[in-house]
């Protein structure tokens, strides 16, 4: 019955950002080449740490640390499904839905205890836009490139776009609220962001309880795919190990980057949305690539959609909820121009991904797209 | 020939909300349970009335004049179905869909009499997003719960969704208008107003067409269901005395506005986008709840939406156009908090009906959007 | 096989706007009646010159230049097609596509030199708004009027809209940018200006080569409908002829342009959104109504979107880039105003076209938008 193969296919591939982390991990697991790659990059552990310590120039740090926080973010990632495969499924899931963005956390949280809750923002804003753009325009190109046309499931993808974009009227709201609110004490906005980053977290709860829960029959075939690869010890350690780094480096490369703008005179939100965005969630970006050029146009928008979407459902509450313990409370007030680059990065995706196939060319627009917000970013005082 | 059946089924249930409201009362008729809790709400006419006399709080009179009008709007609504139904099909669907708006009409000409432009205007903003967050997302949720998910025409409820952005387009445009011409005379804005209210009117009237006459064989069969229940009599002394009743009450509870505002620290802008704003059209809601618990998810979009546009195409530009008769004239300039969630709320709606199937959790996805709205608007000062 | 067909159908339809131009001129070969309509136009061109020498109201001269380019833009555009069909089918495609917006860039080089910088954007602006609201609008109520409905291929004509809306990000990004950056050199914006310029053309440039060669087998079938009319030595020369007349007539219109809006009181903005759009491509207008009376619905959304989206891929960048040779600089920040009515006209064309079919109530909708975005900009300062 085509109808219902469809159908559950859809679902299936409809809402499963939750558990997808488990799918990204499995195709790493196929592909030993990118293993060697990211165990190689921990050579820039070590440098990273010398770097700092030899208080060579702080750009050097910036750079290398950068460079070394993407191979310990693939690390946490890996023991985190590692660990949740030897749970049940519905608290594996949970685990790895969640534990999925602490790199970024990790990050975000060092930035926010020096003060730099500009490059936080930026990062939350070049994380969603870059997943949007640069990680499904390249995958679309890379998967487009020498085929007629690449093929996907509409429906599913157009449904984790509605979550995608209640979580942007969530980061919208309160902007507009402050710009047409002049003179409204900053407590006020605070309470509001707190109120509006609860509701996000709600809205993240009934996201689980739909994939682990009322709709957890339509996951099951992807749980039953993965076999658990480490022990759990080893799982732990590596989990605990690579935070810990994750911690280190990330403290190393937030000192290294207010020198880092005062030499270069990049703005602290360039920074922010281009670098400080694509490490947290690397070898994801590698992976959405790497299922696209494989022809699987659907688990490649789910990666990306779903990264973006769990940026501004779980990161960025967390964060906001969080800073009450930080000297400078982070709010969830974005600026304008953040604002207008997310919602038009949104409604693209929508508009590209509507009629179910993509090509080489759709490709080149979003990446054009992210160019252009780029260079805009790069200007922006 | 299925594809024939699906054309014109979605034809019927496309652009039919002008006469959705025939349907509406149908499905009450058949819900006694519903007709006792309204008969049991007008206990509240007398009540308000009292309240008012005895000059009890202000706040209290709020409270129970909103809750004596909710079972007098659907009374004025019901009597205007009954009374259609005595008349050919294409006047009484003229009758049923333009006096269906009559309490949201009548409310407001008060609050305009006593100067509440601004609640007005926000009571209009909170019609339309209620209508379709809350309205839509209760149904949602309610019609999904249990189920794996609920399908609907997806082609007819995206047609009535053309018709709602046009009429958003008119919202948009008088503000970005005002916003970018500083020092523009406000009769200019005025007469701006009046010319766009006369071609919002325009599109009204062409839709009537389009419904009552060159599409009109699309809607014969919704129109051939309905019996009459009332004798002319029983519709005409009905409508007039709740007619009347509405207009009594409201004009208490505009009074009591005022004083409630002063009292509990609420804005006007509040008071008018949550409350006015869901007493005008309580039944319908309800309507579109229960026929969504039937599965009928096509007429609960219809209703939800239907009832946003009639705010759109009819209620705003009578108001602009009769407001020349006030003390106050008003514009149709809405300040720039409401247009951003009238914006969001029109794409959101589109976002997640474009799969032509819904689910609990999108459900859950319309109502956390109003809830953050909400939350905004009463931080808002 | 129909999926097959629909897919090589759609993907026909889809992208080949770089070669509408050619199905364009197919279409007047066989209305001969449109021939003469503009044949007799031409008797403007020495109405025009003479009205200018006889120094009479500068009113007057502004219409009857209107008047005067309109059938000239024409004869160029013919005359690029038979030069095109001369070469060889990539060449071919690049010359039309690319000098068929040579009326356009000529009238606005002439304004550029006279310093109305305003009148050239907000003409750029009226292309992309009338192409989609009026010339869609007419299209659709023109071939819908009378029947049930007009259906065409959604798939293709929503891979168009992508590109479209690829190109308004280009627009968006500019204006937000020094909107949001107070006391940013003028400097500066023109840089990024500049590097948008470039990244538009790179776009065109990928748009060619997939049409013109990655995907060019798709656009075979409508090159081998297309003969040659003209020989070589007679498109030549109506091509250097016509492009010298609408030079010569440019300038007389341009300087027009200021004693018409002193004497009338319109501003450069309504002239350039509502008079000056319109003459450039008045006769690609024409076409995509007669194309969609005969229910060609496809190409008329093609002839209308295309036409919108070269204005962004190329005109815009050209002006930008060409500036530096002008006493004043052109840059792409357009006003708010402007942008908001593109973006407005650009998501409703989406919304419109997602349930692939038509009626003429939803051209109405359109026009509507049309003249609700021309009373706003009659009364823009």
């Amino acid at each position: 019955m085509p109808p219902t193969s469809t159908t559950s296919q859809k679902a299936l591939s409809g809402e499963l950002f939750a558990l997808s982390a488990l799918d990204r991990w499995q195709t790493f697991d196929r592909i030993a080449a990118m293993d060697k790659l990211f165990l190689g990059l921990l050579i820039f552990v070590p440098i990273a740490i010398a770097a700092h310590a030899a208080h060579v120039s702080d750009t050097i740090v910036f750079f290398v640390s950068t460079l070394a926080i993407i191979p310990l973010a693939k690390y946490i990632g890996q023991s985190v499904e590692e660990l949740a495969s030897h749970t049940s499924p519905a608290i594996g899931g949970l685990l790895s839905s969640t534990f999925g963005t602490a790199p970024e956390l990790i990050i975000a949280f060092f930035a926010l205890r020096a003060g730099l809750v500009e490059v936080v923002k930026a990062s939350l804003t070049g994380s969603i836009i870059g997943n949007l753009l640069r990680v499904l325009g390249l995958s679309i190109l890379a998967g487009g490139w020498g085929k007629e046309r690449q093929t996907f499931n509409r429906t599913g993808v157009l449904a984790s776009g509605s979550t995608l974009f209640i979580a942007l009227i969530a980061l919208v709201m309160p902007a507009i609220f402050l710009a047409t609110s002049p003179g409204i004490p900053a407590v006020v906005v605070d309470h509001m962001s707190d109120l509006v980053a609860i509701a996000l977290l709600l809205v993240y709860g009934a996201m689980l309880f739909f994939s682990l829960n009322t709709h957890r029959h339509l996951y099951v075939e992807e749980i039953a795919h993965y076999e658990a690869k480490w022990s759990m010890e080893r799982s732990i350690v590596t989990l605990i190990g690579a935070t810990l780094a994750v911690a280190w480096i990330s403290e190393i490369l937030v000192g290294s980057i207010e020198p880092l703008v005062a030499t270069l005179g990049w703005s602290q939100l360039f920074v922010g949305v281009i670098f400080i965005a694509i490490i947290g969630n690397a070898a994801e970006n590698f992976s959405a690539i790497t299922v696209a050029r494989k022809g699987r146009m659907d688990l490649s928008f789910q990666i990306a959609i779903g990264s973006a979407t769990q940026i501004a459902l779980v990161v960025a509450p967390i964060l906001v909820l969080s800073s009450v313990f930080f000297a400078q409370p982070m709010d969830l007030v974005f600026n304008t121009f953040e604002l207008v680059a997310m919602v038009l990065s949104v409604l693209v995706v929508n508009i590209i991904v509507v009629d179910g196939e993509t090509n080489w060319f759709e490709g080149v627009q979003l990446l054009a797209a992210y160019v252009i917000m780029g260079i805009a970013f790069f200007f922006h005082p």
